[in-house]
């Protein structure tokens, strides 16, 4: 696990650190903290309205700066991928934490530590298999486990279907081996391929009613399941009828990326985080303007090669944020990125001589985030970095 | 800069770490000493009977511990992708090191610390622009620089063909700059996307008749041009003729993947590193197993994917690294990947319970490696970790 450290003033890290986008050493990641903030907030109101819980995923994020901006007062659900972003967020005083992968019987002993300390880390199984190894953990470890019911509402990953048979052995199984049923969880994964207001609205709906009718068939069967959890970064912002849902769960909706924009959750501008890069060559013979982000600081997601408009490896920006149009990055190698106007557009390409610095807009924050250490903060198209929020990896 | 530190005995490195491949947390990333020590020894072999200097890249590894190997008595040549990279080796006692990325006009003046410092630190550059910032960098540090100029054999990325014209405006403008002209500098990049022995070897002649056409026309228009530097990994090992050439660059060698099984370089059983994984669910309806490593274990390339055979996230093999034969990563989510037999396999699902461990070799061993913080040493098909190797990222 890495602990990773608290804000950093800039002033503190070093001679050689510079601190405008200008002198930034690049390829860097960049985190507009006014975008972050509104996007925090536009789910945070909408949950809100709704009356259910927001539970941040906090696995795109991965960092205790970024978590606080959700929680400014005091900290308060969240979710998580990894064990070590368990652990991490543990230490950073959280307590409610939702570990959102299937549980492996050797993760199951290490998670019994974090709740003999006091949390309140809530586990996932969809079989009697897990059931029982989770139970035993829990047994060697001198606590009671708590674990939600995956349900697969879409066919896109693990979990049962309301339907299955198996949903009430699990549920039994959980009861034999004295694990806590915190609830079902389920998560529209498909939606991510949609891209259309009502396909979304449809989707969400459907996310709602399997999941109250996988908590109904549990209530019906004697079984306690409090908590009604569903979620993804698209569902979540068009659900409108969330009765019998009791949280939301969302990760990416705190930066968004070129995905989420393709699939009509938000705009380009209100994409929070960008990789600043500077011009190492052009060949203006080929339409060509090489950078030094490639795909170690862009990540290798093409998550929108799927989608209506393929942005390549990402959409460019100018220094200040504002987006060149049509100029994407259609290709990557390890450190080199290739800056190309889109196929079909008239546009020519901007004049940006060696030396020059632009902002790319990823992809996909999870990924494209996590091939850095550190988010250097800006305020808007201001040239000032504000501060250095370490982010953590690995597991 | 991380710096990173040097081989960590196992036994050092906390009660809860575990010391066998069984017990391992996971996911975790595999490199199987033996295997590594042959495919150094097959390329090291090969460029010494030509009679060229072997200058490793160590983009890929990224590790002081993996260097040795290739090192083991004293340090050599190595190429690097970053200056963190440079910056690092350096420390570890590497003075000959050509920095294989476009320099930028900011990034000179880093560079040149090392140079001050005593390291022989070796720039690339293709255009006037650039030989003047470095020029005037060097100037600023009271040292001289050196610089390769990029030459470009197959329109894959930066670089100036043997016969632009700009070729010797830049060699001139480096003289008039006080740049030191180190040799030309090419890498074959397209032949990552061939197949077949007899196109390999024609990209390796055609890569050194391009590379000696650059140095020639140099030393015509009286310049020094002592290295000529070509390379790639799939060249590297279907070069016939090297007449010219002084210098070969590889990186992905070392560790091989299952690109380089696809382009012909390797065979399934010469890739050296894996990522460990659990099985955290079933799906016999579907034909899926769900394992506990998704894309940020084991990266998002889908280097197959434009090959004959797709090998979707990864191809599989058991605990002890026998691949099962047809068993793939289809898709994969963060922390997610779904096991899948190809599709048109006639084979059964193996019988893979929750709990149970499999060995996923990586499409693109730069990319998976990078994701991780460590290398877990195993030899063969031990279950012993052998050592724990750590490796160093960002810029």
């Amino acid at each position: 696990m890495t602990t990773g450290s608290d804000e950093v003033a800039v002033q503190a890290a070093g001679s050689l650190e510079a601190d405008t986008v200008r002198s930034l050493a690049t390829p860097a990641l960049l985190l507009d903290r006014e975008r972050l903030d509104r996007n925090i907030g536009r789910l945070r109101d909408r949950t809100a309205a709704h009356g259910v819980v927001l539970r941040p995923h906090l696995k795109t994020a991965k960092s205790i700066d970024v978590a606080r901006r959700a929680y400014p007062d005091e900290p308060g659900p969240i979710t998580v991928s990894t064990l070590a972003e368990a652990e991490y967020f543990a230490a950073h005083g959280f307590t409610d934490i939702t570990y959102g992968v299937g549980i492996s019987p050797a993760a199951a002993a290490r998670a019994m530590l974090l709740r003999r300390s006091g949390v309140d880390l809530k586990l996932l199984l969809d079989s009697p298999e897990q059931a029982q190894a989770l139970g035993q953990a829990a047994r060697d470890a001198g606590v009671t486990a708590r674990a939600f019911i995956e349900i697969d509402c879409d066919g896109h990953r693990g979990g049962l279907t309301p339907r299955d048979p198996k949903l009430l052995d699990v549920a039994a199984s959980m009861a034999a081996a004295g694990v806590g049923l915190a609830g079902i969880l389920t998560h529209a994964g498909e939606s991510y391929a949609l891209h259309t207001p009502d396909a979304l609205v449809a989707a969400a709906e459907h996310e709602r009613t399997e999941a109250v009718a996988a908590a109904d068939s549990l209530r019906a069967a004697g079984h306690d399941c409090s908590i009604v959890s569903a979620g993804s970064t698209p569902t979540a912002h068009f659900a409108e009828d969330l009765a019998g849902v009791t949280e939301l769960r969302a990760g990416v909706y705190m930066f968004f990326d070129l995905v989420m924009h393709g699939v009509g959750v938000c705009r380009t501008d209100d994409i929070a985080i960008s990789v600043l890069a500077t011009v190492i060559g052009t060949k203006p013979e080929k339409g060509w303007i090489l950078v030094d982000a490639g795909w170690m600081a862009l990540s290798r997601d093409r998550g929108t090669a799927a989608q209506k408009v393929d942005q390549g490896y990402g959409l460019v920006c100018d220094i200040e944020g504002r987006v060149y149009n049509d100029l994407i990055v259609p290709s990557a190698s390890q450190e080199h990125g290739i800056l190309a106007m889109r196929p079909g557009s008239g546009r020519p390409l901007p004049d940006l001589p060696i030396g020059s610095k632009v902002r790319i807009l990823p992809n996909h924050a999870c990924a494209t985030a996590s091939q850095h250490e550190v988010y250097h903060v800006v305020s808007g198209n201001g040239g000032a970095i504000e501060a250095r929020w370490p982010r953590i990896r690995g597991w």
